[in-house]
């Protein structure tokens, strides 16, 4: 399944779109996307209660907004240096162990909203992103059952600002955690949609111009390593997001380097998850509207 | 107003501990002190319910476990090294700007239960600190009209597993995070019944040995300033927890350092906001329970 919600943002309703490309609203199958889904065999019961009520779903307008596909999350943990490259470009040694850091969840928004640019910054920067979102409470869990934990994935741009992050005393959470810095979507593709995970090319644009192009073959720690280790530290819940890292290509870590200003559109995607687009905006034309 | 929580584990109801220590079950006000709550101006709205229903609320038993007085905040932002003197016992200069990290919610417990140090941890320490929480949004606030975001305070101990968090690649986060390590508690004390939160007491034992002994008149941010400023780098959400740093006294400073086993007792305290009391259990003794 690949589960959408749609709607203005902040009340957002739950949908699927189906195998032609089709939204259909799910609200009538009674809960939005949140931990309690999760927990509660939500996908199981979803999938289950579509047999017979999908024909009767009323269709999304294809013009409708697209809101993140999961609401709420307690946590959107991310990973550092998880490809080689970008470890390289970033001047860090490849990490012996994962480099953890989380985002805010109010930095959430959806696949194509605008990217506002934060107030004073000068190094807004992209990163496109494998998210895996957990499916049950997940504490030391071992590397061979951590794929049991894993309800899907989703396409993710981990808007990073480098002065933030790097030169404003300590911790990325700085840098990461502004409003609007983590588009999330078009949808979650649940584990059966993406048989295998370690192979998926991903790629970023900026106005057309491509700028990352990978693939997660190059993953340093793959997902069960990811989520076994991560789940030593904390313990992950149902809905959850676990973003496993970028690879080459950031803005920083080009010569000159290149940091994004208003008017420009970033466009990024995953094999299996979708494409999504931002445009971004100053902050302080935001302000005055 | 002190709010408190009540009951068993993510079942906890909501209350409110009178003048005279009673604390009542103001369940039938029909909300939990989460972020709809406060941004619905759920304090105004209990405190004039409270004016005609007091007499008609349930005791609660004195016995009954407490739960941590907020609900599910969207995020528990931390400050590190806001005591000039916490600072130079860990080796690292006082900032010149606040130094900030997430904790998980899922970190979260109760004020008085068990603490449990995590699987191979060899390396917990506690750290007294008061929290604020957050009343409104918080979105670039000025200095000057901050404390018009704030709802209350806490006592918090913001435990901490030292390898885990300096010395496991990169990023504290790995070491705060883990399940317990948040104690929020007693209750919530609303703003009016803390004139001055720039001049509390706030004490920590082990096994009765005063450990830590500062006063918030030391801080090298005040509120004002760690609001506003966080407030610039994301949006705070009614609800949410900022925990304002330690003082000198971690175990971390101690010569030799001092580190948490099970067994070991931890008690707490900040002038008007109550005290706190913690026992260290080891993990594979709770496993195997």
């Amino acid at each position: 399944m690949k589960l959408i919600r749609f709607g203005k943002p902040g009340y957002e309703k739950p949908g699927v779109q189906l195998e032609d490309g089709k939204r259909i609203d799910v609200s009538l199958f009674g809960s939005d996307y949140n931990e309690q889904f999760f927990e509660s065999n939500g996908l199981g019961k979803l999938k289950k209660w579509l047999e017979s009520n999908q024909n009767d779903c009323p269709v999304v307008d294809e013009n409708e907004r697209l809101g993140p596909p999961v609401c709420r999350p307690s946590k959107l943990v991310c990973v550092g240096l998880n490809y080689a490259k970008h470890a390289a470009e970033s001047g860090m040694e490849v990490p012996k162990e994962p480099v953890l850091f989380f985002k805010a969840t109010t930095a959430i928004v959806g696949p194509n909203d605008d990217l506002i640019i934060p107030r004073n910054s000068v190094k807004t920067d992209w990163e496109v992103e494998l998210a895996v979102v957990i499916g049950e409470k997940a504490s030391y869990v071992s590397k061979e059952k951590a794929m049991d934990y894993v309800a899907g994935y989703m396409l993710h741009n981990d808007y990073s600002e480098r002065e933030f992050q790097l030169e404003r005393y300590g911790q990325w959470v700085k840098g990461k955690s502004c409003d609007t810095f983590a588009p999330l979507g078009p949808f979650l593709a649940t584990k059966e949609e993406i048989p295998n995970p370690h192979d998926l090319d991903l790629w970023l644009t900026v106005n057309g111009e491509l700028k990352q192009n990978s693939n997660t073959s190059d993953f340093v720690f793959d997902i069960p390593t990811l989520v076994s280790y991560i789940s030593e530290f904390m313990t992950l819940l149902p809905g959850d997001i676990i973003s496993t890292g970028t690879p080459f290509g950031v803005g920083m870590g080009l010569n000159p380097q290149r940091y994004l200003t208003p008017g420009d559109v970033v466009e990024l995607g995953i094999t299996g998850l979708g494409s999504s687009k931002q445009l971004a905006k100053g902050f302080d034309k935001i302000e005055s509207n």
